[in-house]
């Protein structure tokens, strides 16, 4: 199962042509989700060549322009383009105020329908159960209401023995062996057990996106031991100060929750645009958390259910 | 008296990567003005390095989102970045409700104040009087209300002939001259005349920015002898039918407009995402008016009082 997260954009709200405002896209098996989606997300999905209509729902984290002044444009563009399946929008409240008074000034009849589902930015709910993974707001410390987004894998079944399963066993004992519960005969003994039939399931993978947030460590519980964090990053350690009164991170501090919540891999990013080269952010980030990355723009990260190296975390296309 | 116009977007609605949506600068002297801004139009100043703090005001011709999404992240960067100069904006009803709401959402509190002028779309009224120059609507028949813009420079004065004016000459009399006002001595002889010491007033520029419309002639008294006419062209004549119903116009219908306006020259744009190339574009215009230009995306067009060859529409620099 494909579970990959693609970096849009990286950069924060003073625009520079070295990176793009923020937005990133979950590709689950063979569906799309996008979060955040920054002036401009539409054309990065063309310069990519990610085709927008596999895009199954947009998640919003908050109303910062750099985070959402593209999603009017790429609706717009869906709409353009004869899109007719459902699109789910998460976001804080007023989203959706905003999106219907510009349709209704462009007069644009949609020709899709937009299925609207409000965020709770002051605790961590269930938003989304989709039939592989459950997405959970994440409350973030930032000047205006804010939620980050985890994406849970649900758990999966046991394995079969491929070696050891012969036509004679019925289907439903199958079945049955993978849900964990053991074969007896009419007897009362144990004809298939499920140790020795199958393997254990695969752990469950989870994503974490936290942006724009202060350092703040009542986000670890809701993000303990996550296969991959993204946590913004948009100043050094010696802005900290900075980092702080603007409500953002700095590289350190977002290890620094890395290392506290016991994830698996950090990918930083939201940097600010005074830093023209990000090499520093990560020496920063790798002191404190050695599994750290940069999210580079254009780069697909493959969520892995366990800590690897740098190369594994590359997709194998 | 510099008086350009810069393409920063030529594209239409459907997003494409050769293209961007429409946006134009217009520079007199040292004074910048925005027509329409696309997504993504902040990214097209970076890009061709023009400082948007010189920018003293924003036309906007309609509400559809190729022509203006990209203003609320302009705003945005320019409050960011420190402006607290006022600015300008001029365009139709709803789009002062639009960016308040946004505001409102991003709890920004703007450090610059912004004057928003609601444009008159159904018929032809001043909007702005500058120093130098007067901007009037342009109503133009499109699928919503939507009004183009003509930039109109106000007379110039007659030029005094170097050579002849001496030290002896009051500089009350100077002035009378350049205002058309013979000199009369106390005994009614005419002292100095206004043929003898100066030259004709050069004659004045015009520009006007017709996007979006369907082929309309009742424009044409309002845009008769400008300098220099944009007009769009999103269709070839093959697709005629189809310009007509999406209230869009062809490259032959734009030089049908300017041959009949009697214009000094024809900017087209606003292509379709259908063509690639605008070879044909320009082919087909000039079948019916040569002095058709394409509005090429980074390329500076001098305003000129004179129709010129394309060479002198070029920029000296």
């Amino acid at each position: 199962m494909q579970f990959t997260v693609t970096i849009l954009g990286a950069g924060s709200a003073t625009p520079t042509l070295n990176r793009h405002p923020s937005s990133q896209l979950i590709s689950y098996e063979s569906e799309n989700f996008l979060i955040d989606c920054g002036e401009g997300t539409q054309f990065r999905l063309l310069e990519y060549k990610i085709r927008p209509g596999k895009l199954k729902g947009i998640f919003i984290s908050h109303l910062h322009g750099d985070h959402y002044f593209g999603l009017i444009g790429l609706l717009s563009s869906l709409n353009l383009g004869g899109r007719t399946e459902d699109l789910l929008l998460f976001g804080p409240q007023g989203l959706d105020e905003i999106l219907t008074l510009q349709f209704k000034y462009s007069q644009t009849p949609l020709q899709f329908r937009i299925i609207y589902i409000p965020t709770n930015t002051t605790q961590s709910t269930l938003l989304y159960e989709h039939s592989c993974f459950n997405v959970y707001t994440i409350p973030l410390n930032h000047r205006i209401p804010c939620a980050g987004f985890l994406f849970q894998e649900k758990l999966h079944k046991r394995k079969l023995i491929k070696e050891k399963i012969t036509e004679d066993i019925p289907f439903d004992y199958l079945r049955q062996l993978k849900n964990e519960e053991d074969i007896y005969d009419e007897g009362g003994n144990l004809q298939y057990s499920v140790a020795d039939y199958t393997l254990p399931a695969p752990p469950s993978r989870s994503y974490a996106y936290c942006s724009d947030t202060r350092y703040d460590e009542s986000i670890i519980p809701i993000i303990r031991g996550v296969s991959l964090l993204y946590h913004e990053a948009t100043f050094q350690d010696d802005l900290a100060h900075q980092a702080a009164a603007r409500f953002h991170s700095t590289a350190r501090e977002a290890a620094t929750i890395a290392h506290k919540a016991n994830v698996g891999q950090l990918l930083i990013g939201h940097f600010s645009s005074r830093y023209k080269k990000v090499d520093s952010f990560l020496n920063e980030a790798q002191s404190v958390f050695p599994n750290s990355h940069i999210a580079e723009e254009g780069t697909t990260f493959n969520i892995l259910s366990v800590p690897s190296t740098d190369a594994s975390l590359l997709p194998d296309t």
